[in-house]
């Protein structure tokens, strides 16, 4: 199965998740609007045409002739494909949750930046993300980062001795929250020694770290989720 | 089965969407937060204690053994069970990923009460909440409630001929809409006959009928996802 991915061509973005999974995995796809008139093609597909599941953005992807929308709801459908997801049922809908709970927590960071909405841009949003940024650093992402820490307790993985999907999501947070808060992040991480553990763990992973050296991983840049703004990281 | 809900006792806000799931399939649960000492089990769960998959947030439920967090999770989880999802795989990943949707339409009108995030009270935020409410009344809403009205253009239901757990969710944002935003939403009604329709649909069945004039049913209030602040509704 040859999976094709549409996701924003320019940004680690949402779709970022989509990948670590498929490159964990050395699954066969396509970052197929990266390649010639695949925006075009992204842009039909999330039009209606030819297809009758729509998504409202993206990420989707394009599996045989399914499309299927939604990070979490992708990784669903990948996770027991790919051999990112435990075996029983109880498992996935428990490393589903927490996946869930990673998509809330990347909201929240999408707002530090565009408290006003997304449609305004950031310089005509400033003084507003200032005061986001302020709640998310003292309190929010001190909140969700504990606990995915208190999660990983027992040692290994997320969801227990094996690597799932939710894993690469944790281990992308950490990179994204070092890119966009450093000072911030650097104070958090003193708390969070299990966290670090694992995303040194999927960092020096083989596949993961080819991924991470090639060109096919974009870099952090200011249009996406994890943006780095110095005012706005206390 | 009977199953164990636990959300905030006073208000809708997400706990309803699953609230709507078991009143429909007539299910048998108790909603453990409004009890006696039901507040304190929820924040001991929440905690961690006597549960290895302890949620960041309500509502989550207890079913059996397992306890299963995140709105859309639980009816992932339930729909199967209560007859309210498709039978196939990709059914069932459709109807969970237009679940997601109305997820982030919930998170967004959240942020127009809290666009300066969730830990300052509403009237220290007035001046963003107008703005970012704003762009909700004339962009976001319209893009959101056209794409659910978009996926009902073949009649029936959100997801073909079957009622399932998206249908009852739709109902309750157009009931949500219509409290939050009365002004907004009576514009926004005029191109989006199907959702209309299928809310009254949904209104009708004896089921959700006799859950909507109970006791069980909070009334929306300004502690909830939707509320009402006139000065909103622009």
């Amino acid at each position: 199965m040859r999976y094709q991915l549409y996701y924003w061509p320019s940004i680690q973005g949402r779709g970022e998740f989509v990948r670590l999974a498929l490159e964990e995995a050395a699954a066969d796809y396509v970052d197929v609007a990266r390649g010639p008139r695949g925006t075009a093609a992204m842009m039909g597909l999330l039009a209606g045409k030819g297809t009758a599941t729509p998504s409202f953005a993206p990420p989707f992807l394009v599996a045989g002739r399914q499309v299927i929308g939604q990070t979490a709801n992708i990784l669903l459908f990948l996770g027991s494909r790919l051999g990112l997801a435990p075996k029983t049922e109880a498992g996935r809908l428990w490393v589903h949750q927490i996946q869930l709970t990673i998509a809330d927590f990347v909201d929240e960071v999408h707002d530090t930046h565009h408290p006003l909405g997304p449609m305004r841009y950031y310089e005509e949003q400033l003084a507003p993300a200032r005061l986001r940024s302020a709640e998310f650093r003292e309190q929010r992402a001190a909140k969700y980062l504990g606990y995915f820490e208190g999660l990983l307790a027992s040692g290994g993985y997320v969801a227990g001795r094996r690597l799932s999907y939710a894993d690469l999501s944790l281990f992308q947070i950490v990179e994204g929250m070092r890119y966009a808060f450093p000072k911030a992040m650097a104070r958090l991480e003193r708390k969070l020694p299990r966290l670090v553990a694992l995303h040194d763990k999927v960092a020096a992973r083989p596949n993961i770290r080819a991924y991470l050296a090639s060109e096919r991983r974009i870099a952090f840049n200011e249009d996406g989720i994890f943006r780095h703004y110095r005012e706005l990281d206390g």
